[in-house]
């Protein structure tokens, strides 16, 4: 049965937004009391563009969130507010509607952001999700992609690249979990596979109906974006220039090489991949793929070489992954080079939507 | 041919992002400076749900903005930036893309409001545009749709109900133009015709090949509401509750009434028709859907009784249509009164969405 737009947003999304300028979602416009410097970013999620129509609902809810908070962690940002444009499928459920406001309202919560706004409409189309994000600035300074100095350090902090793409690999049935078993040790995986069998929730066990630990990991990645909110305080303690890595650590990189006017060379043993990525890769996987693969949702920085030790010193947790990957040079474009030194040729450099026909 | 994402923010959107805070639409997020309150609001318009596929993309593009605009002009707030979330549908040409922001840069100039920033994307389904607007308040209260006290005036200011309504009709080919002409004088409205004929951009003519100038105007009512900014001051000079009317006078009046826990009473006499409207009805149309069909984008506030002398000698232009249309009385609800005061029976209280199946 449909569900009434006043009624979804009275009952399923005011209970996240308790803050007095949300007037409770029952008012035309939010209130916001700000000073100085907020640093504002919006990024919208398609059904079949950006998501598959078959993720769990939670998850979509999630990743709509996460992309917009890596936009800000990457500009050394605290997320604190958000707008929801939410343009609900006239082909999926009304009930769905509980769940992803369920599911946000959880998220929110962890990253500490209040629901000021939105808007809730149909659509006759895909599910589309347009979230809205205000952030306040953890120094003085908001590195932007185009900051990269020549001789500079580049750095990788937040997690891991390609698992997110082995994760949409698995989840299309494009690479299979026997694939992934290729050289590991099975009474090890198998034991880890019971342990996260029980604390994962079960929208993110399916469709993987012969539970696998290490591809439940990847499939997470893909579905719900590890973001870490800590990598700000370090991209606002020292980058230069900075962004988060979405499309692609190639074609990402390529953006800030541009937008800084100059080039960046990336060492491709540097790289922080996940123990079944690299596995993966050293079994016969076209590493090439993971450093094109997108939605990494990590922090792509730059930093000034005499900051390496107190970027090194930086009480950063393990997860975090923080990697010094390569280096600012003068010229253009992204090198990324083997263990011999010698430039990898780099076919696809990432994702572009094509707009229109 | 498809256009490519970049490009396309690059070349056809950066030329109206010159502000230092949106780093040319080349970066993860804005930099927004504030103090003291800021209003947002935000709107999203789907193709087939909030404007029809064969509307001009130019008004497509105004009315995206201007809906926005209304909700914090009807806050008392005056609009200064904006962010946009483009999502494309595959299936119109990309050429478009350059008429529509050309549109949306127009627009965005004619209301003083500055593009910070966005997300393009593409979409298998219909064309969806969100945005998101903040405005800054012209005084140190922003009225609330709850803040109506029993014994207030309540007032509509910015234009005429009805006249979007009658518009949609005519572009669905539902009410034809030769009805229209039912007791006008066809010599004055000749003349008129040939006159906006001369000023009108031909995007807005169509589909009315015979040219009629009531007919045009009732349309334009419809594809690009005329949103009037000045009525900013007179809600934050006098407003207690204010709110814009977007889903028909009636339904919008409920939704104030109902927030403020009180009634409202409306004189239909009083509610400010345009010509062809009131002509319209006077030969047999039905009044009531005049207010209760959407798209007005007028605004409707309460005030204080003492207040009436002072509102009544603000100046305000003609075209605001300030007019006193009713009284804020114990109770809950709406009714509306015709000329004998007895109240009408209204069988449908406007529009809202369903969502999902």
């Amino acid at each position: 049965m449909s569900a009434d737009e006043f009624t979804v947003i009275h009952d399923l999304f005011a209970p996240h937004a308790t803050s007095e300028g949300a007037r409770a979602l029952r008012d035309d416009a939010a209130i916001f009391k700000a000073s100085g410097t907020l640093v504002v970013t919006t990024d919208t999620i398609v059904e079949g563009v950006h998501f598959l129509g078959e993720d769990p609902i939670e998850t979509v809810a999630m990743k709509a969130l996460r992309v917009n908070v890596s936009d800000l962690v990457a500009k050394g940002a605290r997320p604190v507010a958000a707008l929801l444009n939410l343009v609900w499928s006239d082909a999926r459920p009304a009930t769905e509607i509980a769940t992803f406001a369920d599911s946000l309202g959880r998220d929110l919560k962890f990253f500490g952001v209040e629901l000021v706004g939105g808007d809730t409409t149909s659509t006759p189309g895909p599910l589309t999700i347009a979230m809205t994000l205000f952030g306040e600035p953890l120094g003085a300074r908001v590195p932007a992609r185009g900051d990269a100095q020549v001789g500079e350090d580049v750095w990788l902090v937040g997690g891991e690249i390609g698992s997110a793409w082995l994760g949409l690999q698995l989840r299309r049935g494009e690479i299979g979990v026997a694939r992934l078993r290729e050289g590991r040790d099975e009474m090890q995986a198998q034991a880890d596979s019971r342990r996260l069998a029980q604390s994962m929730p079960d929208y993110l066990k399916m469709p993987n109906e012969d539970f696998d630990a290490e591809a439940a990991w990847l499939m997470t990645a893909y579905l719900a974006p590890f973001v870490r909110p800590e990598c700000a305080a370090i991209v606002s303690q020292f980058a230069s220039a900075s962004m988060d890595v979405s499309d692609g650590l190639v074609a990402d990189a390529a953006k800030l090489a541009e937008a800084s006017e100059v080039a960046v060379k990336v060492d491709i043993n540097a790289v922080p991949f996940s123990i079944p990525a690299e596995r993966w890769a050293f079994s016969g996987g076209d590493v090439r793929k993971l450093i094109t693969g997108g939605d990494d949702y990590v922090v792509l920085f730059t930093a000034a070489s005499e900051l390496r030790g107190a970027i090194e010193a930086a009480e950063v947790g393990q997860a975090l992954r923080l990697s010094r990957i390569g280096a600012v040079e003068p010229g253009r474009g992204v090198t990324v080079v083997d263990a011999k030194g010698q430039a990898m040729t780099i076919p696809d450099t990432g994702y572009s939507h094509k707009l229109g026909r």
